[in-house]
């Protein structure tokens, strides 16, 4: 069965997408922990980021360096910090946060935010122009 | 003035060294979220990840690709979890954390521990081990 993120690559689920090509799909978290946290997910589905082929897993990360220096430019923080926890869907994810401070990089449920639609069309929409 | 990384990559400052190569060292963290928490870092001192050079930066992750296998197999856990948050040391750094649940990626202080020397010996020569 798809994973949820399988689905939103096909677009059967809507998402708030940051970039694509052939390998790697990059979205807004929908519930994050700061505003702009990004998520970019391999289009080949394997539940642990360390069992994809290193010449792929590596253009994994090279993808989400370019999200990365994007949505710095795009959003008011000190830097984008990185975390890849991989319990929750069997399908391997980079979250990309920005953060302003140590702290910042809390996935506990009571760090996790939600913003209007608007909101976060306006941050999808600057983050796609700085690529 | 050398980071702390940079005296630890130099031996001036000791510490359980995991790995290395002509690019990257791999050492445990001496305050570890959990049990056989290990540092990856290059050995071009920059203050932030997505600044290096992209395939200097791809290398890096193939290294601790490598370093989080052996971890994994080394230590009792459910998977090899990433954080790169880099507000603290001004040298870019990779957390690669043992987890058994979504929390243990948790790096407020209070989730900071301490091991004693011989547990840490033996946990960085299993990891070698495992190389």
């Amino acid at each position: 069965m798809a994973t949820i993120f399988s689905k939103i690559i096909a677009g059967e689920i809507p998402c708030y997408k940051i970039a694509e090509d052939e390998n790697y799909f990059a979205f807004l978290d929908i519930n994050p922990v700061s505003f702009g946290h990004t998520l970019v997910v391999p289009k080949i589905e394997d539940d642990y980021i360390f069992n994809l082929d290193p010449d792929y897993y590596a253009g994994l990360w090279k993808f989400a360096q370019k999200i990365a220096k994007a949505q710095k430019e795009a959003i008011e923080c000190k830097r984008i910090g990185i975390a890849v926890i991989g319990l929750e869907v069997p399908h391997a994810h980079i979250h990309l946060v920005p953060l302003t401070k140590e702290g910042d990089l809390d996935f506990s449920a009571s760090n996790k935010k939600t913003f209007p639609k608007e909101q976060m069309e306006e941050v999808a929409q600057k983050i796609r122009e700085k690529l």
